[in-house]
């Protein structure tokens, strides 16, 4: 974006530490931990908010963990429980005792309990399910029918709703003889006399009308009804593109069975991103930084060994020219440049169209147009870096031949570094494969196999 | 996340195409621009939601677009504008004729005006502020006066207040009495009588309570106050971190200035992380799917030409055992699996702690911890991939010193990656540059160096 010469303005303030729990509050709070003072402990913990504590013992270590749980003991908030990242939070629902954790269920929303669950070993399921009231049982296991990562999981089952053809006092006078409203709702949905959902009348729009106002007349103009199998990267993605606050959830029949509210939409199109930077860079998508040293070796272990297959494969057309390296050392000191090159274009282009895949910006009608562009984009720099490169070749050995193999080598793989970078990701999205998760390996592959055979290939047609 | 065994689930739709449109819908759409019939046009885009229509406008070419929308023209809406990428938002405003972009801006909220003023040059801005209305207007330049990036840019300026001591039968009335409530609200923000913002009723609440009740006691548990020079991204954490619906902005005297809504945090976060995602991998994070092969080749040059300083680096190291290497040829066919192995654990550590930092999940009390485990990691996956690579050494060329030189090699360059994947962004955090923005390059430098020398340097004390 460009700066607005014509605006004086004041700085932004890139505050780096605006919301991360200072290095000092975190050793108060152990602090009064080692000195097994519960009040202090109460006293520093209490300004905090949960997702903040849910930090804070993410980032002490497993012993302090402990220790801090079982001092805070019943202040113990249910809150923190949904905040935690799943690597610990068996870890600390076994350290709890056994009323504290009935305690911090309880005050749970079904939703919240759900998503505390999914993630439980069965026996621990079991344990807290039990302490759950009845009702709420039944709308959490009700829940846990809908498949993982689907509508179903997100929604809340408590929904406002009112018969499309009441006006504004109709609905007020029902808001305000009703007992049990959520705690947070932003709609009321309309339904068909075969609940339907039909429309959304935002709470401001009721307030702001005269009573016979028929609600028909006030519904939004944006009315998205999400499918309760729809995966929930769908559902983010729809929030974000239509700017949705809440949204109800359908059955097969069409009929209403629940709402999705935006913060949680958040929270997935969030969890989605995260994973997406993972697993371009080849890292387990649920890792985490609290998980031990032993967890994470077995989880990058996989890429590098993938890694490892590609490098060798790269390594046997190396072995090929084995005559001509012995001949012109040269060769191996200048290979690597043609291959680093290849893989970081072709990381580039990979980059830009997994993404966008992601977002849907890469559809049927673009993407000749962009594969198009990136190996144009790949035969542009790779002029530019032939140019470079033949002189440097020339200079640093002395010899124009070796500068003009490298610059030929060098536009080879950058255009295929383009055409691999699109073309691959493009390919195994159509197979249904997750294309952040196995395009680098490939791409990489392309680009190093390319670049070593085609800088090796010429030196021998033209050197030797 | 672990399936759950117990529950037997129906199968979640992860349907691909979910939200995007149809090549069938697209070419459709561009037949009715060919026999240039507007009836069938409009028909057409009439049930596509204006970011639909921007996509759609992002995805056809130059020609087609403006075609497109001088047949559309006066259905041209604002919103469309709003959802344009930026990268073809000015050639769209340059084909509008002037009086339909008149009608397309007036129909926007101020905030989007701003939104799609900042990025305009001079003459397009002041050719647009122009055709607004005078209040308009002033609230438009009003927003300008904060800087890029800051919550001031990103806020409404529209918001619903009560004073502290209203009860809700006040607040209703208050309401109802209003004509120009905005669009969308979700809270009634609490002032003192200085202006300061002191908590936030949601309108569910006020439905849901008696006249009577005073507003002071409905407020919610988490209040958060956003001061209005804040980073735009520390805005979205909070909104994320805290599950915040709507926060009061502040001036530097606290006094309420506006109101943020988590849409607008949504789009924030979604614009961070994309930013991210492209950096790692060394593109200009505000490159876009519609940019022409001149802007990308351009855009994508720089960080090219770094990698190839630090290739050239790599191979000033090899150069210095080129003697070694005429000898024995097997070290240049085995060398960049010591080199590619270390890049990628070293970009696997660096992606985890570049996200960790944006997260704010890596902090001063963890950090030696993380740092330590990465090491370790490196050092056991290191060490099984010596055994590999030692027997395949071996194997292949059938010599144990080459064996045993190629694991030593690896574990040094493993060990290696993990402290500089993580050192390296965490250093340039601390300088305050974007470690998302330059690790990448500093860490595969690293790997490069440190795994030709190793092997090399190990191979001439051992072999030769």
């Amino acid at each position: 974006m460009s700066e607005d010469q014509t605006i004086e303005a004041p700085e932004v303030e890139e505050t780096e530490d605006a919301y991360s729990l200072g290095r000092k509050a975190v050793a108060q709070i152990l602090y009064a931990v080692d000195l097994e003072d519960r009040d202090q402990l109460v006293e520093l913990m209490d300004p905090l908010h949960p997702a903040d504590i849910a930090d804070l013992l993410e980032q002490i270590n497993a012993f302090d963990r402990m220790r801090l749980i079982k001092l805070y003991d019943k202040e113990f908030d249910g809150d923190i429980l949904s905040e935690l990242d799943e690597s610990i939070r068996e870890e600390v629902i076994g350290i709890l005792s056994p009323e504290v954790l009935a305690e911090a269920v309880r005050e749970l929303d079904s939703d919240d309990v759900v998503d505390l669950l999914e993630d439980l070993e069965e026996q621990q399921q079991e344990a807290i399910l039990d302490v759950l009231e009845d009702s709420d049982r039944v709308a959490v296991q009700q829940s846990l029918t809908y498949p993982e990562y689907s509508a179903g999981r997100l929604m809340q089952r408590e929904v406002v709703m009112a018969p499309e053809h009441w006006n504004v006092g109709e609905a007020i006078d029902y808001l305000r003889n009703t007992d049990d409203l959520p705690e947070q709702f932003y709609h009321i949905v309309l339904v068909d006399p075969r609940l339907r959902p039909v429309g959304n009348v935002t709470l401001g729009k009721l307030m702001a009308s005269r009573r016979e106002v028929l609600l028909k007349s006030l519904v939004e103009d944006t009315f998205h009804v999400i499918p309760v199998l729809q995966y929930e990267g769908d559902v983010a993605y729809a929030f974000n593109q239509y700017h949705l606050i809440s949204a109800p959830v359908v059955d097969e029949n069409e009929r209403l069975v629940g709402v999705i509210t935006i913060d949680d939409a958040m929270a997935v199109l969030d969890e989605e991103h995260e994973e997406d930077v993972l697993r371009l860079a080849g890292v387990d998508s649920e890792s985490s930084l609290s998980d031990r040293v032993a967890e994470t070796t077995k989880r990058r272990f996989p890429w590098l060994f993938v890694n490892l297959i590609t490098a060798v494969l790269a390594s046997l057309v190396i072995a090929q020219f084995e005559a001509a390296i012995a001949q012109v050392v040269a060769l191996a000191v200048l290979m690597p440049i043609v291959a680093s090159m290849g893989g970081n274009a072709g990381t580039q282009s990979l980059t830009v169209a997994v993404r966008a895949l992601a977002t849907k910006d890469l559809t049927g009608s673009n993407v000749w147009r962009v594969i198009r562009r990136e190996v144009l984009v790949g035969l542009i720099n790779g002029l530019a870096f032939a140019v470079i490169m033949g002189i440097v070749g020339y200079v640093w050995f002395g010899s124009t031949a070796l500068g003009g193999v490298i610059a030929a080598a060098m536009v080879i793989n950058l255009v295929v570094a383009g055409l691999a970078g699109t073309g691959i990701p493009i390919v195994l999205e159509k197979l249904g494969i997750d294309p952040a998760l196995a395009s680098g390996a490939f791409v990489t592959t392309v680009t190093d196999v390319v670049g070593f055979f085609a800088f090796l290939g010429l030196a021998v047609v033209v050197l030797l």
